[in-house]
């Protein structure tokens, strides 16, 4: 028989079976890896650099630009001085923190399947946080207003592989004292995952937390029983906290929220130029965070943050997803797991377009961080422009690998049915195994459906108007916003944060500390 | 001081010290791969796998369309059927021929800077193989010639991380009769790599292999002690053996050099729809090939090839870099290192464009190649369209990916000296360390230099026309192919050869069989 003849005959077949019309179930909401874990260094020589991040920490110290930090810090036991600003941790301090510190924690959202857990092996990807700019293929590249920060909460929504929201673009058609709010309330309006909130000082933080709370429908202590939301504390690098983000680690401790400490190591910048430099300075930048988070509230969720990377060392500016950045990702999570905490990685690249350079470095960094075993992987879609921009197709062609690594942490099992020892017995030598009945039980789940990827042949692609890749995710997130519809809201708590909202707008909102 | 002024002293300091003109050492000819290798199975699966190949070859055998082949395989004590052309194959048999294959060995080029080392954690890669087609942005997407031909070769000299070269696209304005000649010419008269013949019936073969031998001055005795050239072999899957494969299996054993065997197995199509199907089905093949090897030659250099993706099940149409291919090439890896073989992968995308889809399965399929344990990761530079394109810009970017992987093959020691705590000590809170001490040392060679990316920032790249990754690789094969200059080769070789290719062309040359 013809193979093409056959061929028809087996799709027809499974045209006929009726079950087609099920669509491949996405089982993308809690992930797990289990790739095996990447090192950059060997054991001794993480707990040499471990143990040069504490003698940092004992004999450098950091300087603690907020003078509520600094009593935190005195009365936990540190020495504190006060005319230099310098606190010096000792490692007694550092032991007691990491012993507080929980190891794994879950995140909650505005319903159940949206709990996503933080450490171990369990995988969050996040969607880009915080560029001033907003691109796409019809407009180019603009200033971010809150109708793009809406649309970018409304894919994040919308993808199951995106499990934290953000309020990604920073909208800049909204005055500076109630921004925080307007970026607060489109996140618990149009998702209801576990979301970000901004470290811009204790007030903008206060109206945040207390936002999370009424859109969730819980008591106080319910709400600093468990964390909802999450910040990322930057430190100045190298060796400073200044006051927001102390307050930030205060705030959300105290809340029992999330604080993601981030230090922003660039090697030959802000960081010695050796990636085992830079990491033993980000080490022990995370430690002193991840410190005054256990003094400030001891048992407060806390993720361990890296963001080590290079620069370009002829013009000083950084790179991202560079071969340097993926060994520092491997070494990163060798630390996180020294000290027994989640660890943040990123999704990353320094690319100005949404282009082939800006896939590989993501590509890079991707891989980086989840073979070195991230656990909360920031800006893993839509970043661009080492974070001054946020793309609409990038942040669709980043879905399209997300879904990717997410389809390769599921497992195989190899047994003797996937085998197909009687599929491979039907089918003669030179034959095909469409129409195989191994085949026909098993075609329609068998393979991940792409998203972007189009595997037509060259004259029918051509024939469609021979669209690249990033010209068909234009296509697609227009798509994807006309459909969207928000998630359900319990009306009462839907009023609640109207309400606050109108009231602290009216009182004139809060503006950032710096 | 001002950042920027004591950053431009930093570097000034930097151009002063004269020693600035030194380019950074690429040291990619030798690679070897450190990262912890990834299982899509668990050890006991493997061997099920491996049993149940063993399994097809005892019970359903292979169709082997080659009298000489069937003759080697009766006389090596397998079961043949002349009637059907059926072989079957006793796993004694394979066990013999498992152990005498070589787990590693050498290839050699044209200088001793060439070898190759094939097997346990060495890692060549390959460019482009096969294509009948070229493009490039200027021209578009044509048929090749041997112009296209020769160029790729130039590149492929050109670039370290290529280790080995191929004829790449086919120059389809020679004839048949003569195109091996041309082929192999422009391999060892533009480069010194050791490179591929296609096997396209002994004839032709024969014709590869006196010019190898000629081209690099050796007796036949020393030719036939030592690899020098390698052939893909990829069986008619399912289980059948066509009879110029054949001839090239036992005309490269015979003759010392290597066969790479690789049976094309698409899941869903030529394969069953499972990866460990597909990849029993590539096991059995694979050892068939190797067994035919080894009794054509015992001690014969042998390449256990893979190349199982899936297809797309809606139209047929093959798909690679998918979540599939990378976990089958993480169980084809394992497969390899359960018979003790050097394993072959690929780099593959369907894109018909190199465009950002291009590059996204092209970095799935190194990865999961890579991850795998690959020793020759064929198809590394210019292919797309799932092999039926060669393109020029795609070359220049798969570089840019290879070099990364090499630079992150390159180990970290993290030690005393790389953590720097003099450094650390050095550089105040929220100062910089671009003109440290520990940074002066070591700043020209700490990062690689990107070939590709551009990391100015978006005023910059604007001004200089916002050109993107594939655009920027447009510029860059250019330049390189307008540099090249084809390594130094002795003269009476040279005349050895071009007497050689003078005769055969007289003689009408060879056409290939079928």
């Amino acid at each position: 028989m013809d193979t093409s003849v056959r061929r028809r005959q087996g799709r027809r077949r499974g045209e006929d079976d009726g079950s087609l019309a099920a669509p491949r179930s996405l089982r993308y909401r809690q992930l797990r890896n289990p790739l095996v874990r990447q090192p950059a260094f060997s054991d001794d020589r993480i707990e040499a650099i471990h143990e040069a991040a504490l003698k940092v920490l004992e004999e450098l110290g950091l300087r603690v630009l907020n003078a509520e930090a600094r009593s935190i810090f005195a009365a936990g036991g540190a020495k504190v001085d006060e005319a230099s600003r310098m606190v010096l941790i000792d490692r007694s301090l550092v032991k007691a923190a990491l012993a507080t510190a929980p190891g794994i924690f879950d995140m909650h959202g505005g319903a159940p399947g949206r709990t996503v857990r933080m450490g171990e092996d369990s995988v969050a990807f996040v969607c880009v946080g915080g560029p001033p700019n907003i691109s796409d293929l019809d407009r180019g590249r603009r200033t971010g207003t809150l109708a793009d920060t809406k649309n970018i909460i409304r894919l994040s929504q919308d993808f199951d592989v995106i499990h934290l929201l953000s309020p990604n673009v920073e909208p800049q058609d909204i005055p500076l004292n109630v921004r925080h709010l307007a970026m607060t309330e489109a996140q618990l309006t149009l998702g209801d995952k576990p979301l970000f909130i901004f470290s811009r000082g204790t007030p903008q933080v206060r109206d945040g937390l207390e936002m999370v709370r009424l859109a969730r429908g819980l008591t106080q202590a319910q709400f600093e029983a468990a964390p909802y939301c999450y910040t990322v504390i930057n430190t100045n690098s190298p060796r400073q906290l200044d006051i927001p983000m102390c307050q930030g680690i205060i705030d959300f401790a105290r809340a029992g929220q999330v604080s993601v400490i981030t230090p922003f190591t660039l090697a030959g910048a802000m960081a010695p130029v050796t990636i085992a430099g830079a990491l033993t300075l980000q080490h022990a930048e995370a430690l002193a965070g991840i410190v005054l988070a256990q003094m400030a509230r001891p048992g407060a969720p806390v993720v361990y943050g890296s963001f080590t990377s290079n620069v370009d060392m002829k013009s000083g500016s950084p790179a991202f997803g560079t071969p340097e950045f993926v060994k520092g990702a491997f070494g990163a999570g060798q630390l996180a797991r020294h000290v027994g905490l989640p660890w943040r990685g990123s999704g990353a690249t320094a690319s100005n377009a949404p282009d082939e350079q800006s896939v590989y470095e993501f590509m890079f960094s991707a891989w980086g961080s989840l073979l070195g075993g991230v656990n909360m992987m920031i800006h893993s879609a839509g970043w661009l422009e080492g974070g001054l921009t946020a793309s609409m197709e990038k942040f669709i062609l980043d879905i399209e690998m997300l879904q990717g690594f997410a389809e390769i942490f599921s497992p195989l099992d190899g047994s003797d049915a996937e085998i197909g020892m009687d599929a491979l017995a039907e089918v003669d030598p030179g034959g095909h195994f469409f129409a195989a009945a191994h085949t026909m039980a098993r075609y329609q789940d068998a393979f991940y459906t792409p998203l972007v990827s189009d595997w037509r042949n060259f004259g029918q692609w051509s024939e469609d108007g021979a669209k690249t890749a990033v010209q068909r995710a234009n296509r697609i997130w227009k798509e994807r916003l006309a459909a969207f519809t928000p998630p359900p809201m319990d009306i009462a708590r839907r009023d609640a944060l109207a309400d606050f909202v109108a009231r602290r707008t009216a009182e004139g909102g809060a503006l950032p500390e710096s």
